[in-house]
């Protein structure tokens, strides 16, 4: 992979997240205007591969990428990373307190730490940016007088740190993905997650019928959500992350059973869950009671039993 | 298969049904004293395949055959006949109504003409036998008057038909079952039926657990039956009829499943459904709704897009 | 309750259970011939109610019974008696091993002490009576020469006991229940059974929803049989046994859930379990695992907490 | 309801749908900066009921909204609108293509014409506003060359109609609620939406046994999303809507039944569906399968039979 694509301009949590990735070293980072950009600058060739943020632990999926991950052609997560998003007020050099009437971020950066604002700068006007380093810049060109962004905007753009830890919930962590064209996953690690997404009849039953496939099979579901299909009233993508990987007997077996079932499913990648950080995708996909029906060596026992069976053996 | 078992003496209903097989032909019928004593003669060499009745559309299940069949060492069903069951009452030429003070037979027969016999002989004494044929040989010895019985029982023992079509349910059918040594299953026919038995954990929900590994799966559960472990409190095997063969992936992947489950499956055997005739089995195999969730066709499109999306297809 | 049916004449073990309940004190005791013989007293008044066996730790379930109970004018289980079954060898005093030439016993006695009989007497011809006690009092009228029997039958016919516990499995309980026309059930006492039995439609997975309506309540349920309703094809009552009683919130939302599911639900009563005795009735009613989901005080709390939901308190 | 609290300024989206209620009329409405101060107003006493949106076709649920419904004190919802979202482009009146450089909107709105403005002004700048209406506001003071609004927004802030009809997805329809402390719900109408939040023990099944408890009495669902609680690392409030009034009986077994099952749950109102417009919550609210396992009358049947059943009538 040499082209990688990520929401710029450069100084973003997303480059941040981005460089911590092996996949990062040597490679040309790319800035794209949007995380819908950075999925289209793969789907046309543009990059080899993109990183997006899926999940934050407080402010929940993030819509666009969920939706955008689902159009065609066919993109797949190959690697996911965790980062702690701390969010630092920066100004330029020598702004005092009376200095701040404006305030600006994306906003994300504003949800995240509207209740610091409120209380520090109860009389300043929030403004909204594209990405929390485009509101660093905007403070550099002196157009606003301070921007919620990473600290390490700071350095890129000239400018300093006013207040640093200024999220409303410390150790708010975000979970972003590297994403692909199709192609043979990872090998499973033994700590793996499988993302995916899947409609279904709009009736009575039928996601517990979906969630049923999973469950007998053991498998461990960390997070769903349902997105509505644009132009179809009342229908839904569900998009899950299930513990485990599609090279194991029983997630194969789960999506086997979810094609028969489902509408449309879509296989959205199998990959290591990452680890050595806090937050929420390690956090759930760490599953708090391993698999209730069976692991790996019952699978390969049922297997083997069934062969036997079926040629004839005493089972 | 040269040598068969079935309960005898000949003239039983059982060997009526092993008589109606293709298998029968130039085989050595062997009359074992109890249906305890066919699976036995089977186990132990003494026959190749012998004849049991498993279930009765009047009496239900037969539970010296099913303890039988989980016995070891294992055994499996490898074809089914349906028999429909016609009583007569037999006595001796010349035989008066008032002449008729003892009727016998085997307390399965008893037990379907009791409204018959009331009504007919209000004062006559009930005796019980071994079979339907001892009693009729009862009879043809001077023993008994009058013996509820097969009607070709008559000419094999010199008797006459008193009254034909006795019993107080008529339409009755047993179901009859082949049973051999462990084997390769005859191929699939399309509309075949599996046998099995399992024991699962004695706590709330493990049957339902159990009955979800085969709904999931769009299985069509025919017949079920709780039979108690001889030497373990509280604890049963589930007997259970379905619809399908172990060759086809929706049993085996069901199979697998319960092997995963539960604490002992038997699997019993799968073998065509007995068609053209009426009665239970016929008619609780051929289910009232089509297979739920999948056929063969969604099985076999749903593994090709697991496979490819296991070797890096885009599914 | 003055007058109570039971299995005639005296001496059997459906005797010896009656009179080990409460109810027999003072009553006058009514000997039936067959088990549908004490239901039929009952439904036409000749009995007050009537003790029948219900299931046996080493045959199962009695069939003509759960046939019986599910029959018209309705009929409940009041109480239930755990016996434990001990088979006896009664011969005519004086009696020489050389001397037993023929055994008699009901078709349980016999199919219970086969083996002990066939190391003992191989060459013994084996006959059928339509009680044990039948079976003693054929022997004390010099028509066979021995009886499988309870020990106490001896003293009745002039008996003596040749040789005692001679069933193959030692250690069979057989639970009896005292029916009665409908009336109000005995008061919970916080170990009580109920037992129904539930027609539902037959097509995949009805079983499974009708499983799922005691499962999401807690239930437990000890004991599942599927017996064929006559003269129609391939459908099933299922007789089921659970843990709990019809006046708590759990199993009353339970048995509604049937009712509004199932084609015909019967509420066969809800009584005390029988305790301080080993055997199947007391093991499965003793639930391995606590109720799962909830138990009466979470009932209540739910049933609080929803009345203040309803009146627009805040839950 | 005399005083009722918007997102502001006058001549948001929020503010028509509000006026679209029969409860605004002769009401004071009272602008909010943002949906959590709407929500605040209402449970600090400011105002007495609140309306902000919940869920779009087009964008999906709305966030905080979700996650301030679930806070405290509690609130409850008590009606529902539909708005047809329709997005204009509103410019100073004069203005010429080429002196659109910059365009303005919410998020939202710039989200679901980010297609239109691309092919339409593929180099103006794109800049984020608090609200529609603020972004005409700005426009009118001329910070701004051109806003994303509702139309309504021109004639308020003395702009005019660039373009009309410009999302990128016509027939976006936002659904809004009206929240309220708790209090008696409306009477139920027959076709109401039951909205509420619930938290369980994260394991694997655990979401399976929530579904459960609304499918097993024939309750539809028709929204479900999961946020993560804040604090509590891979912990989830599950939100969802479903058909029904918790004054049913259905609902409010169903209810009671997740009381005992989730470690918490809150009804979040029982109200009438919003009807005469297209759009997802209509859609969805209309069930596209009756009740599965039964209605009304269903229930009342069970409920009459149980009480029979319990005084000891026949059932």
């Amino acid at each position: 992979m040499s082209r990688l694509a990520f929401l710029g301009p450069h100084g973003t949590f997303t480059e941040q997240a981005l460089r911590s990735l092996p996949e990062s070293r040597g490679a040309e980072l790319v800035p794209c205007a949007g995380n819908p950009a950075v999925l289209a600058a793969i789907r046309e060739g543009r990059a080899d591969a993109g990183c997006v943020p899926i999940e934050n632990s407080v402010e929940g999926a993030v819509p666009p990428v969920l939706d955008g991950l689902v159009e065609d052609p066919p993109l797949v997560i190959v690697r996911e990373a965790l980062l702690a998003v701390r969010f630092a007020l920066l100004v330029r050099p020598g702004t005092t307190v009376a200095g701040i009437r404006t305030v600006a971020s994306h906003p994300h950066g504003i949800a995240q730490t509207r209740g610091w604002i409120a209380r520090t700068f109860p009389d300043a006007e929030i403004l909204l940016s594209t990405s929390t380093s485009e509101a660093a810049a905007q403070v550099a060109r002196g157009e606003i007088d301070a921007a919620v962004s990473a600290p390490v905007a700071a350095a890129q753009h000239g400018l300093e740190v006013f207040a640093d830890d200024i999220a409303d919930n410390p150790g708010a962590v975000t979970r972003f993905v590297l994403v692909a064209p199709p192609g043979p996953p990872p090998p499973p690690t033994g700590h793996d997650r499988t993302t995916l997404a899947a409609t279904t009849e709009n009736r009575p039953g039928s996601l517990l019928g979906l969630l049923t496939e999973l469950a007998v099979r053991g498998i461990d579901m960390t997070r769903i959500e349902s997105r509505p299909i644009k132009d179809r009233h009342a229908e839904y993508w569900f998009h899950l992350d299930c513990s485990g990987h599609v090279a194991e007997p029983a997630m194969g077996e789960a999506l086997a059973g979810l094609h028969r079932r489902c509408d449309e499913v879509r296989f959205l990648g199998s990959y290591p869950r990452a680890v050595g950080s806090a937050g929420p995708a390690a956090g759930s996909g760490a599953p708090a009671v391993p698999l209730s029906v069976a692991g790996k060596s019952e699978f390969a026992a049922a297997e083997a039993w069934l062969a036997a069976v079926r040629t004839g053996g005493c089972g």
